[in-house]
């Protein structure tokens, strides 16, 4: 069994990550299409082709139909399924919800899951209903936990953890702690499906949180039954990796057509809004006078091309900075999804440790909504902090007065509203005081302390601040793109210096000493210890256990991600002490 | 010369109209592409293939260049171009704006043109660009005034009359008020590519609006120079019908990517959100690494691709009643785009007199802008003046407190909010005050009184009213989609008899005044006079000159257009007075 999950870019809650099982890599977000293994209407060759790299099916309706099961023990379900991409299997739980019973243990669809050979798999869990007593919800938690316990005792291959608790948001949490302590791989989010049938987004954003509250944040997080394109750049936002899709087949069966506003009926539609290689050939009236075979499936790929699409532009988002302003935009497909989207930015503190300091975007108002995003209510809480030592303000056309020394960084610069906000390059003798300023925004309380006495050269070309130094030694680089510092390794140790420990310190142990201080990077396994404050793209201290300085560079991962995650990179460190 | 434009649906102040020229006909909102006949990156032919029946391209360019120019004159502008779709042609105004001088006569460009065989010629107008003096825009002004006069005399074929006025809002009302006077076809709206290239929407609405209220709403309307994806939901809405892009081959030249969120570049994508033939089979990175031609080449499709994708997304919004809702969400691409709605919602009186009365959908709260569409503005107005005659009143979502009696109607009973409007039914005895307050709603002050005796039919089903009758007889029809009311042509006699004239009326000429009678539908020609109030898909009383009435039916055009429109469909009559 071979697992590892790393983060490679993020933006809002959400993150663009490499997930590795058993030598096949996918990158997430990602979408599993549901596989049906009694009636394959696309074959999972063809979904390979079309880039995914991941399907999900049903071991229990496997294990049930004799031929299939035959077939499975005896060539392993890749071969059964002719995939050789990563293969999830659910565990019949989704029928028990349905049906209440499935006849079958949960240490036999664990052994059986090995047997065949899937990639992921999925015990035997109990899925509590929304609005179920919360007797019953609290009866079910406890199975659960117990056949959890079952299965991580005899479990060999990566597992899937579901976290239940039906709508009760605090047994969410609890049973997402609770599993995260345990021996598990991947924790999908369980019985969300009436929700989405019910269009009740609003309740999802509070089951999703309280889950992702509750989980540790380094293992990737599956929304189970959750395929619908229209809500992916919400889902993603909060924290969601893993997607499936049944809704691809079982949709265009009923003739009905994905697009990421909704779902259209076939006979609705006189125009496709899309431009896939189904939509792109054939009309809505061509589609309708095909034979229903041919419809089916032309549907179900037209299904699959959008929600692919849909993901890449999500993805697309994270690596700009941009997926606020895309969750922003799909609000507005639905009442619905509008109230979901106002519910989710009322988690203002979840939203704020995982959003980035820095994004390769500007920050654009595009509502009134936007003023409640977290880098918004990040900015003005540290604007009001910095305020206190740099009373200045000027006047900005989204964040009201901000301080003057501010108005060159991250987001105050990069930053469009309705009305446009006239940047004013620094004044003769000032320079210092935006970069002491940028310090004690960037780095909290006092650091401004570390550039008291620098001298700040300007561009020529622009008048904007560029090199910082001290007798002709480099301390940082005010960031042209966003006016934020990166440091130099005089200014880091200046830095730590006048920030007490555990301020903006990754502390890293003996085995990366060595590595750290001649400048490579840091990888996570090495992290014994990180301050909680750190955010996204921080650039920050390197230290030994005994916090001695050992090297400064930027990090992907916030402070509580810091000290538990065990794959990937921790931080890209730019400058080592010895080099 | 033949030229015909009727309107098919529509929703905003946006139609779905059909333009035929010369005996071939396309369908609006349409774009056309612009063809440098020096360089064809598309051919004009594969344009068509992929749907684009009509192209732009410039006459003074052809009319410069000696082998173009003998091309033309000796084979037509279609063979030179290989096109048999409509060719439109521009005339050297823009060259005008740019380099302030052409070389050509208006005369002879006309001439040109004429001789060449386009189908939709441009005379010679003056561009103002945006903020010009106000004198330059009055002399401008005055030039093409004359030059209008010009072409009118020497004009044997179909020709853009073009709306300048730089940003002054008065005297684009002004010029368009003049070319409408004056016989041309179709009225493009210049001068405004400086405002797009500086995301000035803001003043672009102004513009578009200012020239929209002083053209005759029977002719097609040319956004020049617009064809940016990212502007087709809001330009629609607006009363845009036609679009011209050049940037699809422009962009693709600068290896810029099209999307209607805004544009990339390609160095910065690393997903394609898109799933067009071009986008579904490479990748981001393998189109960087091919060659330039075939690169560019691959761009440009993607770009039509794209621009195709958008205006079907638009035309799908119009079939569906759904194109604020698009405005809306597109409104969320950029802060200026955002602006831009918030400045067009301003634009109450306009929008009012556009908007349909009933939609095949539900009104969508997805924002707090949705609360200031013209459906709103319009319901909030009638339900205030209903409200004095049936007091009772119900607590809405979205509305605040409504009549009781208007709580079946649209939008009111066909409207999603963030919470849930539960709906009753009418209880014994109320049926009939629901139906006259329904028809004070829709036909006005006092129509509730041809309902005053009447007898109101339940569905035994759903316990709604249905038919409507007075001794057995049918008055009209309670809509179970929009609990509006369809008149039988009692219903009709017993309305002609409690409004006063004009209101409600289409005052049809004699020729039309047999085939009404008999139920046949009446067409705009024969259309003499009608009720400004009337809106579009009113149910509406159609009478003769000397106010009798002849028939009853739904209109798709406005009061105002009524009496302005030669051709289409003026009444789809449901019942003549014969029959």
């Amino acid at each position: 069994m071979e697992f590892r999950f790393e983060v490679k870019a993020r933006d809002a809650a959400g993150r663009i990550g490499k997930l590795t099982v058993n030598g096949k890599s996918i990158e997430t977000p990602a979408i599993m299409p549901v596989i049906n293994p009694k009636q394959l209407i696309v074959p999972p060759k063809e979904l390979k082709k079309m880039g995914f790299g991941i399907v999900i099916t049903n071991s229990y309706i496997i294990y049930r139909t004799p031929e299939l099961r035959e077939k499975a023990l005896e060539a392993g379900i890749h071969r059964l399924l002719d995939y050789d991409g990563i293969i999830e299997v659910d565990s019949g739980s989704f029928q028990l919800m349905r049906y209440g019973e499935v006849g079958i243990t949960n240490r036999e669809i664990i052994e059986f899951q090995e047997r065949i050979g899937v990639d992921i798999g999925t015990f035997l869990d109990v899925p509590t209903p929304p609005d179920a007593p919360r007797e019953k919800a609290e009866e079910d938690m406890r199975i659960t936990l117990e056949r959890a316990k079952e299965a991580e005792e005899i479990k060999s291959i990566v597992m899937n953890a579901t976290v239940q608790g039906s709508t009760y948001p605090d047994l969410r949490t609890y049973m997402a702690r609770k599993l995260s302590e345990m021996n598990f791989e991947v924790h999908p989010i369980g019985a969300v499906v009436p929700l989405m049938e019910g269009y009740r987004y609003k309740d999802l954003v509070d089951v999703v949180i309280a889950s992702k509250l509750g989980l540790r944040p380094d293992r990737p997080v599956h929304l189970f039954g959750a395929g619908h394109p229209m809500i992916f750049a919400l889902a993603v936002a909060m924290g969601i990796d893993l997607f499936d899709s049944a809704s691809y087949a079982l949709y265009a069966k009923d003739d009905r057509y994905l697009t990421p506003e909704g779902t259209k009926r076939l006979d609705e539609l006189e125009y496709f809004p899309c431009s896939c290689p189904v939509c792109s050939r054939y009309t809505p009236q061509e589609l309708r006078e095909m034979p229903r075979e041919k419809r089916t499936r032309l549907l179900a790929l037209h299904n699959l091309w959008v929600i692919r699409e849909e993901l890449n532009r999500v993805k697309q988002a994270i690596k700009e900075g941009d997926l606020w302003r895309l969750v922003d935009e799909r609000a507005r497909s639905h009442p619905k999804l509008y109230s979901a989207y106002k519910r989710l930015l009322k988690y203002r503190d979840y939203l704020e440790k995982n959003e980035p300091v820095t994004k390769a975007s500007a920050l654009f108002k595009v509502s009134e909504e936007s003023l409640r995003w977290p880098i918004v209510y990040r900015a003005k809480e540290r604007a009001k902090r910095v305020s206190q030592k740099f009373p200045e303000k000027v006047s900005h056309p989204i964040f009201g007065e901000i301080p003057k020394y501010l108005s060159l960084t991250y987001p105050f610069a990069q930053s469009e509203g309705e009305e446009d906000f006239m940047i004013e390059k620094p004044k003769k003798g000032e320079a210092r005081r935006y970069v002491m300023a940028v310090a004690e925004y960037q780095f909290g309380e006092g650091a401004g302390e570390a550039f008291k006495d620098s001298f700040v050269e300007l561009s020529r070309k622009t008048g904007m601040p560029r090199q910082i130094k001290v007798k002709g030694r480099h301390l940082a680089t005010f960031r042209a793109e966003d006016g934020l510092l990166t440091l130099g390794i005089e200014g880091a140790k200046r830095l730590h210096e006048v920030l007490p420990f555990p301020r903006m310190r990754v502390v890293v142990n003996s085995d990366a000493e060595p590595f750290a201080k001649r400048g490579k990077n840091v990888f996570a396994k090495f992290v014994v210890d990180a301050d909680e404050n750190i955010r996204p793209y921080d650039e920050v201290l390197v230290v030994n256990e005994r916090d001695e300085l050992l090297a400064t560079g930027q990090t992907i991962l916030n402070g509580e991600e810091l000290k538990v995650f065990q794959s990937g990179l921790a931080v890209k460190v730019r400058r080592g002490v010895e080099k």
